[in-house]
């Protein structure tokens, strides 16, 4: 019925999409990644523009086996605490995080205004179950998240045991934007990429596997893109004049980037550029590195809690 | 590229499925709705099992468009209160509601176990961006929760402005699990209808569609599909034994049913029942609600709330 019948996942080429776009652990040189590159797209994409039409069929094959997995972390949730118990708030007792066990998936999206968030979460969590998603924006703090420490309303937002949870724009605004336009004192943010570390620390030996993502666009591109804003109607709900301002920053904000990447590239929560002027790609990179999560957690269904035979005989008797 | 290309989204035969399938204002007989049924159906669908693929072709198509009007629907609330405004939290100042006008949609769903909930919300609101999606399942309330009024924990989950929410189980739980299993004494449950009553009034004042919807299966399907969790091991993790305990109670949950539907169905929050033995049926009565609620709407792309010329003056100059 779709056009992808009979079609494969075919895997990226130099190897997965995790190592080629990996940064961190040394000085980070975003100048020096090229956004309108392709790592790791494979020769049969073919050239020009065919490989556009082919990315976006890989990414819809690669949203259905997303989709099969997302089922499976779940269940596994699921089965581990009792039905319907992966709801919004983690309950009472021991950390804040849950119980240890239960995993999760978590997508760190950053990237300059314009630069694709709202696009990648479409495209690609829109292939999966929006039950099993916990999607999260962080703007402006408000006033009440002001007076806590800025991990705390990140905090409050970790994804359940289960679910997929993606942050569009994250904690790491606090070491960018609150640094680019001071607004906190140096002495303040420079405190802040420690705290991170440990923090992300925490989220992964709780059972939170961490991708992040930077889409890194080109300060053309952006502009095309900011133009197009203003340019058609059905957009204008996406330009803010601030907008400009930050574009004015734009080798601040850079090297903000590149610090925060460099110093919170860690190897339990590895950061990721991946080049983003062309959209198909960037969908096509995000969609793997999200594959690669996934079987790396070796998922299954569980199985049953209960005897099957027993309440076969149940069912059947009423 | 689909299979879809050409076709057209057929209206209802009869009216809108919102008047065929409305309850409420006088007894609801649940008994007197054939779960089998496929009220509104148009002839074009063919007979037999050409219905299906013919339905979920129009789910499909249905979707794309809801996903348009979603976003015309965010970005009006964009516009209203700021970029980045509609984040998890209301915040302060006014009523915990919002400013009265920009709208959001409530899809409330409620049914027996197996009733179909999931599914429908995977395959109606899949079609959706998942950014724009506000999806909480209530399940039995925590220890936090039992300490406050039943509404307390809905109201904290309201969807803000902009978004379509979906309530997976909800508020009426309250008077149906809570009657059934006598988990507060009658004194309690009976005042409740009331209290839904008014706190639905506040939220179509303030600017919340209520679109209820009750998934309506029979005892017998019931019983088909609670077997397939029993026979199928990857469906396994969606059964628990208790599942039995509420079916041995069926007679007196329809009960429950019909007098909350009957009661708490007004004109401005109706209550619908849909035939839900059918998926495919069902997803396309949702999907046609969902649909019949936007066009009330009557959405569309906000103005610039800025001066374009010089806004691309400036991005031109740079």
């Amino acid at each position: 019925m779709d056009a992808s019948d009979g079609m494969q996942v075919v895997p990226p080429e130099g190897g997965a999409v995790r190592e080629l776009l990996r940064v961190g652990g040394g000085v980070v040189e975003l100048g020096a990644v090229d956004p309108r590159s392709t790592p790791g797209l494979p020769a049969v994409a073919g050239r020009g523009s065919a490989r556009k039409a082919w990315a976006r069929q890989q990414v819809e094959l690669i949203g259905a086996g997303l989709g099969r997995q997302q089922e499976m972390l779940f269940a596994g949730a699921q089965a581990a605490t009792g039905p319907q118990a992966p709801t919004s708030a983690p309950t009472s007792g021991g950390t804040e995080l849950g119980r240890g066990r239960p995993q999760r998936v978590l997508l760190v999206l950053q990237a300059m205004d314009c630069g694709g968030k709202d696009g990648t979460i479409k495209r690609v969590a829109g292939a999966m179950n929006p039950l099993g998603l916990h999607i999260r924006s962080f703007g402006p703090p408000t006033r009440q998240e002001r007076r806590h420490d800025f991990l705390w309303r990140i905090r409050r937002e970790v994804p359940p045991p289960g679910y997929v949870g993606i942050f569009n724009r994250s904690h790491y605004e606090d070491v960018l934007i609150a640094r680019v336009e001071s607004l906190v004192p140096e002495a303040t943010w420079r405190t802040r990429y420690d705290k991170i570390n440990a923090f992300e620390r925490e989220l992964t030996d709780a059972g939170v596997r961490l991708v992040k993502v930077m889409l890194h666009i080109s300060h053309a591109e952006q502009g095309e893109r900011l133009l197009e804003r203003l340019t058609d109607p059905t957009k204008y709900w996406k330009y803010n004049p601030s907008d400009l301002d930050s574009r004015a920053r734009w080798d601040d904000y850079q090297a903000a980037y590149a610090e925060a990447l460099s110093r919170c590239g860690t190897d339990a929560a590895p950061w990721h550029v991946v080049p983003a002027d062309r959209k198909w790609y960037r969908d096509w990179a995000v969609a793997h590195l999200l594959r690669e999560t996934f079987d790396e957690l070796d998922l299954g269904y569980p199985p049953a809690g209960f005897d099957v035979a027993a309440e076969r005989g149940r069912l059947c008797g009423d």
